[in-house]
């Protein structure tokens, strides 16, 4: 497992991580196969979307603030049940396909890690496994 | 990586795309371990899900596009903030075990393409590992 | 392909399985890689989140609920179109890095089986591959 590290600016953001994630996955020695991305965090989460207009980036994060108001008489007493919810809509891991030790993503795609309760000092966790 | 490619025939569709993928993988020579479908694009999805009755489908699409309306004063102005939305909450990826060369699939399952901004001509990318 | 069964007890609930997927990975023999746990159901789903405080399952489980109401004149007649929603939405497996034998968690993640329409007896699949 090689893993890399970001600081979080803001207490929500899509931050794209693509760069992190490719040094990473050449790191690793392998060629072709896939990497899942994962995240040790339970108020954070992985997507892929675009990157070409950050108001795609706004648009997500938004949709999530509406889907997943902050305060709605939640349970969990830390204040972050919010973000706990919007973890579990969009997921914590990622996986790619990779060749010619390469990450492979479609023309507007990249790789974001969702804060949705920080600002922090988040791990991403890769994994990488050689195959067709 | 090997791929296959589809014609969306709707601006939105959950469409089977199993026995492309089965034949995807049989391509691959790969008994036993996972198999990772993969979009290369930000307005569209994969799920599994039931395909018994096409209902399910309906269904799926009408509570995405209740939870994500097409017109919401979005930031990008290309008039698809709708699917890069949809996608995020679907996600990209769907990974299943494989074994003696086949897709393992639940007796009420299938593998859908998400379409959320078509009609068009789209991509899956797939990755086979072999394991346990 | 390794599984394992479980026995839900409510109708909706988020339940750990994380013992049972360590023991499982421990059957494959492999130290290192990445395994993938599915769920060959199509009114359940599998998610990680906290597990400390039980709250969060609860905020989670209410969540869905209300994104997704039980009664909604779905088309599917079964009576559980909530659940294939909730399905969608929650996705249906989940990859954790492995090493030394070991499944990777953060310190506040467990692996949840989501019952979406229970109670019912369940598998939980698992694929474990060799990797970095």
């Amino acid at each position: 497992m090689i893993s890399f590290e970001l600081k979080t600016g803001s207490q929500q953001a899509l931050i794209d991580v693509t760069q992190q994630a490719q040094r990473a996955v050449g790191q690793s020695g392998v060629e072709a196969g896939v990497c899942t991305l994962y995240v040790p965090h339970t108020t954070a989460a992985l997507t892929v979307n675009e990157v070409a207009d950050p108001a795609v980036r706004e648009d997500v994060l938004e949709a999530l603030r509406r889907l997943v108001p902050a305060d709605l008489g939640y349970h969990h007493l830390e204040g972050n049940a919010q973000a706990h919810v919007q973890a579990a809509l969009v997921g914590g891991s990622v996986q790619l396909p990779l060749e010619a030790g390469q990450l492979c993503l479609g023309t507007w795609q990249a790789i974001f890690f969702c804060e949705f309760d920080g600002p922090r000092t988040r791990q991403v966790w890769l994994s990488v496994v050689p195959g067709a």
